[in-house]
């Protein structure tokens, strides 16, 4: 087996090692930065940079440009690194002098951080709305079989009765929870850096606050330390808000694997989000759901990644940053097809009313006959001391 | 050596593995309890289960140990396992049996969080504190040194021209979006969970609305399911907020043990913050700012271990929450001094001008010369090539 | 409330921040510390920096202050910081100029060092004990009950026929395993770093030899510059080995909670490990069980400090460093501790051969039906795909 | 913008959510997978299920798969999920009714786990000899520039003299220690799982011994309950030595970046493995250390995932465990690669020995001083407190 053979050329090696699969993540970035340079033409034809048919010409190019790439046809080669490369050079080519210029008054770091804050927004709405989704979708279920009770569990033995309505809406208030983070995430995203050139902003005076409204951004990172600095930083907390999301969602399902078992049976889960196994026929197994529980960690991972890669460094740009791009952007992408998945469970699911009502031994009231003794004039504690007697092995 | 003996007694070994250190941390949350306790006590009252007498007598009786816990008299036996424990056995050994009253219509649950939410959110309000304290001693520091350049880093290597207020703005402006995750961590704690009990209510009318107002929550944490859901969820974000807060410290601290190296002299750090060595006469080690970097770990590894406690659960009270006490409190304890080191670093730290001057090199200036080509009608792309030509080993 | 204030002056606030809790941590030390100063004043007796006389009374009274340790009367002020030097200082005390040379050829810096590993190899020899007791306690479990057969789950859904035999043997294979890991961080913690003082050695001739083999090291760490490197990074290793057990508990805690749930029921857990509910009467909680499984994430966190606190850093000493001492104890400590219930709770735990037999319905045998066919002729696929058709629903 | 759409179809949104990417990893396990089958077809003729001539042209047919594979010709195609059903397929396609046997005696669950320590054997074995090339290299590099002079630093401050020996041997120990690990690893993986089926073994009497050793293990995985079990456990302790690895080189990219800064000087790196910048036409950048830096959080972050994936789970296969392939195969290959970048690293550093010399400052020696005093008969603590007396400020 010759898998592990290392007979690439040194300079491949670099490169290989250097451009990672940067080349390949960015291709979702190209509409973004298409946005942003169209941005940024405009601002210098503003202040005398461009002309304003330079400029025109440019935005006019980049339209196509992310046309391109909506159509799939843009490539990105991996000697060329990355998306602002691959389009520079695209705009040298079709514009010659002309496209040497668009990298006036800014830096390859400035330009990477602005394509990103754009795409983190977009996906942010986009989670907003699949949060959103999940709460209606939980809502109807509620709506559905709110009114069945069941036991409710702790330390993962029955406890007191509870209701679909009580364990669904514990899901609902969870997204509110996540919803507000959503925000707080999205208004920390949501201040523009282009302009900060390499973190030390550039020898020009430019209009930031022009760019910034182009680009429909809340307001303009002032500072052009604090636009590195935070790299990674906000990315976190953005994370750390998809890693909230999920550890609701792995809740969920941790639920749902266990009171859909056969012996509880509370849930049935519809048999299209079921799979079989491979060596024994009668199994059912809910893997759907035991991968949204494991895309918890694999979100949380991601995340670590990021909190972790920054610290202990000194401030200004390092080529570390680079490494937060993938994890940042995989963590969004699993968060968003999660959310959308666990939607779809909810539309599917079944409440078996039946066992529910079979759950609901004895024991499970035994909180209420204490209550019932206390109503009587007993002090809760002694109450609770003669309940207790009855189930004393 | 018999360190490692286990010659305890059974019954002793499975004591000491559950109550764990809980009977020490809990001391902190003694007046937490007790205010808490006096709330339930005049709901009961409100609600017709305690006259108002007896409401008064226990309100009273808390008062009292609440005294005695800020005098640091009022203990906690291990045998009690919790502050909870040794609140009530007073309550009753003092009120007799009006003291076994006091736990109808709450479980220990429920207990728990109330007092732990009002610890957390006195906390949140002394870190928005500490936090808005930096700030303004990082401000003062740039007005006292704000006008000296010096020169900005990217990739450890000098870049391009910076000034103390630049650097000290940058992490101003990171303190600004820290106080809104404060905001935002507040607002996730900031709802009652009296009354949940267990995690799915009790079989009694009782006025949550009451309680809550009178410990000055911001609302009613409705969903007896998502109190418990959301124990470690909500401690997370709030840890997150720490760790982002701590994560800046680093770099800060990073920054100035680099810059205040003699080989680059932009910072002198006060003689008291610095420390000696066992074996080398000449050292002046910047240990302050060196536990300032490593302390972000140990915030960042207290929030790792919420992150992962509940994960794979199933919904309800499981013990294994008991052990998200620790690393939440302990989280908090070490940014809220860690803040308040820093605050003092600011005021005492010095920026020696001549070593800031000698540092700005001439090739610190190289992007200003592309942008002298630039205004002179070169294209961006075009100049650069032309000054990096100077730069060619 | 007052608890959050800041009133403490300033010089006692660097104190605190500085000194931490390691002059309690350090209690554990002393014995260690005195073993090899011990060593060291015979070492340097032996190159003649010290008389035989000399150095036969600096061991006499390490002996004692040991002694004292032991008997729990030796005490470290916060103001000496650590174990070093509240016995430095106990020696100057009572041997005047002769405690002023002990600390010859020797540094703060590998003298914690050595005590630390001292003390991790009497854990890790523990640490062996108390899986090896563990192995024995489940095989006599396995001894006692492993004739009877239950279901095996996968995908938490029964599966195919097993035995407490295969069950138990699964945790004798995982602490085999476990065992050769405490042997892989045995042997990197067994390198003794006397001698390479802060990390450069000393301008002197010592005979590192001499005090390895005194203190019964396996060999000497000759790198000065990697006995600092390697700090952290040992420990990684050892606290790695103490969360794969802590990870093989934890399964096994989740194992038994599941198993011993009334609706399953095939493990009866000993009352004495179960704790009742302060709200429902009728309650017996497997406290004890959710403990074990919460602390397997108490000491992946330690670990995780670990990880994360010296990357990033250049070579050398760091006082970042002496944050990884109380993580490491914490999570040495919380494993031992875990290992001897765990032990405990094999020698109490048994198994419900009732239930057991209940368990095995028709549907767990359905693999055997297959191989029924595939021994009559058929293609396993074809066989699969015939039982599998009596499951469909 | 509408990167975020949701206009899949539900049956391609779960085939996309549940197949992953898992199709793309699987090809690099095509080989492995086809190694374990014709083991477990020869297996299958030893104990009669298979003709000595069926499972001969079931070999022969996995021969040319793995050998379509090699060419990269053989495809898995994203419904075939993964490479296990692909090369099933394949042999019904080509073989009939032969095809369909293939499968007697084991399950998804043990065929995955095989092929995949088949697939870690050849990555440790590739992992053992890059880290012995990058000591050799190292050693080569000390041979050359050994003699060299320069300061060592603790504390990121000058403090006593070191040599490129003492600095490289450093790493040169760690690698030792990495080798240890890598043993340690090799030696959890080499164990067959193969026959384990589903977790709970086949009901039929095969011959494990016989496929273990025919695919080279160095033992049987006897229990199968441990052989889900220990999923993801051996790959964490994988991990973990690859993490410990990747630090070590973060560590000594770390040295090399401080190094390497003009205002030190100690080397010099090659230009070939730095980077330009966009805007500053200066700049000579590590960006090739940065990377080779970051990575080692990469690994890391590949690490956790596997670290927490299970916890909290009972035992038996989970669909959670799938999501431990993509993380450990990732963390072996960027350590690979890494190793391989800074084997090239030093070949081509250089010392510049000026700027040593230049760096070895006269309060280097101050150590040297104290005991030049202590030779003179002066308590080491006496000598120390006059030569400090110097650098007081």
């Amino acid at each position: 087996m010759k898998l592990w053979q290392k007979e690439t050329p040194i300079d491949q090696q670099i490169e290989t090692f250097t451009v990672g699969n940067d080349y390949i993540l960015d291709f979702k970035l190209v509409p973004y930065d298409c946005l942003a340079s169209q941005a940024h033409a405009k601002m210098l034809a503003k202040i005398g940079i461009l002309t304003e048919e330079e400029s025109a010409r440019l935005v006019l190019e980049l339209d196509k440009i992310a046309e391109q790439a909506k159509a799939g046809i843009f490539k990105i080669l991996p000697e060329q690194e990355d998306c602002h490369t691959a389009i520079e050079n695209r705009l040298v080519e079709k514009l010659g002098e002309l496209g040497k210029k668009i990298h006036t008054a800014r830096s390859r770091n400035d330009q990477v951080l602005t394509a990103l804050r754009l795409y983190y927004k977009d996906a942010l709405e986009s989670c907003q709305e699949s949060v959103t989704a999940l709460s209606t979708s939980i809502e109807r279920f509620v709506q559905k079989y709110g009114q069945i009770a069941l036991p409710g569990y702790t330390h993962t033995r029955k406890a007191m009765p509870s209701s679909i309505t009580m364990w669904g809406g514990a899901f609902v208030a969870a997204m509110q929870d996540n919803l507000s983070l959503v925000d707080a995430s999205m208004n920390m995203i949501d201040q523009c850096p282009l302009g900060t050139a390499a973190g030390y902003g550039v020898p020009l005076e430019i209009d930031r606050e022009f760019t910034a409204s182009e680009l429909g951004f809340g307001r303009v990172q002032e500072n052009p330390v604090y636009a590195q600095l935070s790299r990674g930083k906000l990315e976190a907390t953005m994370l750390h808000t998809q890693s909230q999301i999920m550890l609701d969602l792995n809740r969920f399902a941790s639920d749902l694997i266990f009171f859909s078992m056969p012996e509880i049976g509370y849930f049935s889960l519809p048999t299209d989000l079921c799979t079989g196994s491979s060596i024994m026929p009668q199994k059912q197994n809910p893997d759907v759901l035991e991968l949204v529980r494991a895309k918890y960690h694999s979100v949380f991972a991601c995340e670590m990644q990021l909190r972790t890669t920054t610290a202990n460094l000194i401030s200004g740009y390092h080529r570390d940053l680079q490494l937060t791009k993938e994890p940042t952007m995989k963590g969004l992408e699993i968060t968003n097809s999660s959310l959308a998945i666990v939607t779809l469970v909810f539309e599917r699911l079944s409440v078996d009313e039946t066992k529910c009502k079979e759950g609901l031994t004895e024991e499970v009231f035994a909180t209420e006959e204490v209550y019932r003794l206390v109503a009587e004039g007993a002090p809760f504690r002694e109450a609770y001391r003669r309940v207790a007697g009855r189930y004393k092995k």
